[in-house]
């Protein structure tokens, strides 16, 4: 999507080295970051420089690709089995991190030499690559169908395309929406503790010139209760086969209050964010990260600096649950590159697939 | 209550001039300030260097006096109408705010004289700020009563002494639970777009000793979904004679979600804030306030200077309702100075008073 215009993916594969768009300065700059490893990848997922499910999906993909290239011709499988786990410890409700991983590293596993593993997995990875393009624009195309002239959505953290590769997830059928001409208007979730409503989804939707207001996420019962809101949609990180969905904290806030209210509320995400080994949303674990982040408020001051500030007493505790599960029945629709599916049809779509 | 171990009220009349403790500090560093006439009083209450629906109603009776007391004798009342106007519009929702004004201008309409009305006005003022610590200690004590050994409390906002005279309305309950003996924990809503949780609750909490941690505003419904939240206790701004009540934005879905996930909701608050000429919630005016107060962040920087940061694009709008108001159906009960009341008793004590 654009950036002052310029269309941009946020990862590429250049030279042998990953390149990124470097997340931590959006909206008050834009950089760009060189990964040299696996390692840097993997300390890049981990500082959430690169962040959503799909991106660190392909982000995992390459970072495999990455430790390939570092291994020596000999002892490459060996060296590939640890690059995998380090690159799994990063997040641990990443399904589609764990996807990437695993299908780049089976290509390794499966070929008959060092040579042989390097072409396959950088064309496997960046197949992943291109394949989570191609279902976020799909996303896109098929969730515009639930947006009607006029409509005002709210949308929570980013989903968008600085979330994936492109197009984003939540975002794309706004996006789509938006370049099929519909008048429409977002709500952005600040999304604290660490804000990427207001750093993030705000930016990108100016960027593209979509109209649009961040409000407190204390304020989006409010606009749900006044019907001011004709539809929720937001992202996943893991979908339960039973189509509990874990996402943002305060995701599963937001769909009880759209659910008192009739509002429908919709996820948007690629199939692979689906696990169908895991049952319902209990089995997904929920890290719990820094309390530094309730603590403090990133942003940038009067002079232009990025800087913190702290808005607790020093004496204070913080407890800072990242992710929450949102149960199936608050749920209307699942959107994917395959379809818009009830939580009840995704049991089918697992026989399907 | 204890500020450093010393027994404090946020606002006091001495020397024929108000004293208020200057909230904007805390939790970085506690201050006192010295308001000179009316017009200082309602810019105090519009900035909120004094906020919370029973100290604003005290400052108002104040404001009245000080009033009084810049008038010369003969054109005392016709002056008074305006400062009474003046004081009324700094916060359209505050409904102890025209009780505290309303009481001392009857006051002085009815007295036959200047220095008559001086007197009475003083006295009067005073009656309403001990008469409000007063309720505030039975809050505590019938509140205390819903609080069991071993409890977890979330609370909304500021509604604590800070927002009073003394005691708080929500925090009360807290408070005389602790001075109990009881093993509580209390949850901490940050509050934003102004942060009042994790700025004033958090500090109030710390300087009486109460364990506790700060949360983001999208965790609350995650501790309350996993049943680590044993009842929520939150303050209001007016209550309608139906039950519904006007808090601060965010209180809504909180009300919401502890009633999806069967946890008790109370609200706290004097019988003033009850307003029975009000029949339902959707008669009471919601305040939007500055989009600034969602596009930056105040804090304390890492040299401790108290500064703001934005944390949205700059070309990016935002919308910043202040309050939310609550059907009375997600209300378990009201604890007043009286009694605990369930919404449909409410009317009953309209006959009653």
């Amino acid at each position: 999507m654009k950036v002052n215009g310029i269309p941009y993916k946020t990862i590429w594969f250049e030279n042998n080295k990953v390149n990124i768009i470097f997340q931590p300065a959006i909206p008050h700059s834009f950089e760009i970051r060189v990964l040299n490893n696996h390692e840097e990848i993997a300390q890049a997922i981990e500082k959430m420089w690169v962040r959503g499910a799909p991106a660190i999906g392909v982000a995992g993909a390459f970072g495999m690709l990455q430790g390939l290239l570092e291994a020596n011709s000999k002892n490459y499988r060996e060296y590939c089995v640890r690059v995998s786990e380090r690159l799994k410890s990063t997040r641990p409700t990443a399904q589609n991190l764990f996807v990437g991983i695993d299908l780049v590293h089976e290509e390794i596993i499966k070929s008959s030499s060092w040579e042989n593993a390097c072409k396959n997995a950088e064309e496997t990875a960046r197949k992943i690559m291109d394949l989570s393009v191609l279902a976020c624009e799909r996303i896109g195309e098929i969730g515009s169908e639930i947006i009607k002239n006029g409509y005002s959505i709210l949308t929570h953290c980013n989903a968008g395309w600085l979330a994936c590769v492109d197009w984003g997830t939540a975002l794309a059928p706004i996006y789509k929406s938006f370049r099929q001409g519909k008048d429409i208007f977002v709500f952005v979730d600040e999304t604290r503790p660490r804000a990427q409503g207001a750093n993030l989804t705000a930016w990108e939707l100016g960027e593209e010139g979509v109209d649009h207001a961040v409000i407190a996420d204390n304020a989006a019962g409010y606009f749900l209760y006044q019907n001011k809101i004709n539809c929720v949609i937001v992202g996943a990180d893991r979908i339960a086969s039973n189509g509990d969905v874990a996402n943002k904290i305060g995701t599963y806030t937001k769909a009880v209050v759209a659910s008192e209210c009739n509002t429908p509320f919709y996820v948007a995400a690629p199939i692979s964010t689906i696990d169908f080994s895991c049952t319902n949303g209990g089995n997904i674990p929920i890290e719990e990260r820094s309390p530094d982040e309730v603590h403090y408020t990133w942003g940038r001051d009067d002079n232009g600096n990025l800087t913190k500030v702290r808005t607790t007493p020093r004496k204070s505790k913080a407890r800072n649950p990242a992710f929450d599960v949102t149960p199936a029945k608050y749920i209307t629709g699942i959107i994917t590159e395959k379809g818009i599916y009830t939580p009840d049809e995704l049991s089918k779509l697992n026989i399907e697939e």
